[in-house]
């Protein structure tokens, strides 16, 4: 099966879990529950939960064992889109091509679409109902590590660089600080939890880990490359919107080939480290490889 | 010793732990580390902490063992006035007489700080090594608990009813929903929480679940009676502050003096509901007689 159908098929499977695990739209309140569902069913790439999936396959484990915390992590990624995207942020009334939620639903719905994201990230992750194959030791192991890649030391702190350094002078350590926080640790936890709930071994755990920091940061490198020669149909957004709200980007800081040498070197890292888990870790490789070959 | 003295005793301890569990001011990103410490160091009762202490007081539990659940409980306490307070909700400048977050700090480091806060509250509920003596699958659950009691069926459902509701017609129903969700989850969550952690049985927990959810309402309603008939200078707002926001509350709906009895009847229940603890749980009594004595 070629990569586009295999992605095609776990984003399915991600959105079905996704639709169960969200408290339904007929619920009390209706509308904070339309907005929460209106950010996650916008189209995105699902690139972190299929993530997950890809880890459980090359540890040979069970897919369903991973799915509800491919779904939460994905919860968190599309809370931390609602709130980046307010006024008081990036104010930006475009995400994928449709209204951002706080266009939709107004402000105070989208900060709480975005509070109630996070916080029903955690349900999930903490229901052991949800992973009756896990022991319960692992899945809170799992849980801190998302909790910790999502808070101040990780997406909060690296999102509250972003913001403090629009407009301000550039810097590769700042820009790397930055995209580290706000986009790499939150990937590494989701590689790294899903291989932990697929029972995998220490060495297996560590060569992980470094796939899944590498890729966090190949994969913001290639977004801000696309920012700027992207398909604005595929964007879903105008190219060039970062360069013009004053934001530290890669291309700004080293150009667009320099920046897409670094991407491509980071995923051939990436590739070389999990190089010894052999033919089963194939999709890993090939996501990896995707992250600096999509368009979108 | 008096329940004020008590009171400070805990209090004080708390404030311990959240000082060692916050990441440090001299970390980066220093403002939004700032910003967080501001908010849980503005002078915060700690009722819900002291809350879960009684309650593994009454169990008879050491109180180390439920202390960095009343730290995490505190901190989304935090994070929801921080949210609550921002323009697009409730716009208040005041807490506590101190500049709300988003006037101390902006309003994008508020949003974050709030955030921050939550995923920092699941890091410290998941850390297994803060609870040596706790078993995996009980500290699961009552993370769980807490998620569940914040999230979209929770304080932030509530907190959508409250926003959606403000200049709307009154009715009881809607009152009471929005409160038992905005307030009354969580404390029931954290009541709930310190007697699992402090090994309570089935029928102590049963009975303590009922008094958490008592006076997690009977608080709510105090506060709004206090929004109207308080002192200023304790407040640390202006009275009628509520009321000139179009809010609905319990003065508004049923009159000061039944409003008043409405608590004291539910405080009454709860203490019922706990009789058969015995003396041990006598902290825990005066905590709720307390509910509506306070002046603040």
């Amino acid at each position: 099966m070629d990569l586009e159908k295999y992605m095609e098929g776990h984003r399915a499977r991600v959105d079905g879990a996704l639709a169960c695990l969200l408290p339904s739209s007929t619920k009390e309140p209706h509308k904070l529950h339309e907005a929460m569902r209106y950010s996650v069913f916008s189209g995105g790439k699902r690139f972190r939960p299929i993530l997950a999936l890809a880890t459980c396959e090359a540890m040979e484990g069970e897919c369903d064992n991973v799915l509800p915390l491919a779904c939460a992590v994905e919860m968190i990624h599309a809370y931390s889109l609602i709130h980046d995207d307010l006024p008081a942020m990036d104010n930006d009334v475009l995400r994928r091509g449709q209204p951002t939620c706080h266009v939709a639903f107004g402000e105070a719905l989208a900060i709480l679409a975005g509070d109630a994201l996070l916080a029903e990230a955690f349900r999930v992750l903490t229901d052991a109902s949800l992973y009756p194959h896990a022991k319960p030791e692992t899945l809170l192991r799992v849980a801190w590590d998302v909790a910790l890649a999502s808070g101040p030391l990780g997406m909060a702190g690296g999102q509250t660089a972003d913001v403090q350094s629009t407009g301000q002078e550039v810097s590769l350590p700042l820009l790397e600080y930055i995209h580290v926080h706000k986009t790499g640790e939150l990937i590494r936890a989701t590689v790294l939890g899903a291989a932990k709930l697929s029972g995998a071994a220490p060495s297996q755990l560590e060569a992980l880990s470094i796939y899944g920091k590498l890729m966090g940061l190949a994969f913001q490198i290639a977004d801000d490359v696309l920012d700027v020669v992207g398909e604005p149909s595929l964007l879903g957004k105008e190219v060039l919107s970062d360069q013009r709200k004053g934001k530290l980007t890669y291309p700004l800081l080293l150009g667009i080939e320099e920046s897409r040498g670094r991407a491509v070197d980071l995923v051939e890292q990436g590739i070389q480290s999990i190089h010894f888990l052999g033919p089963k870790a194939q999709r890993l490789r090939e996501l990896a490889r995707y992250i600096v070959d999509r368009q979108w």
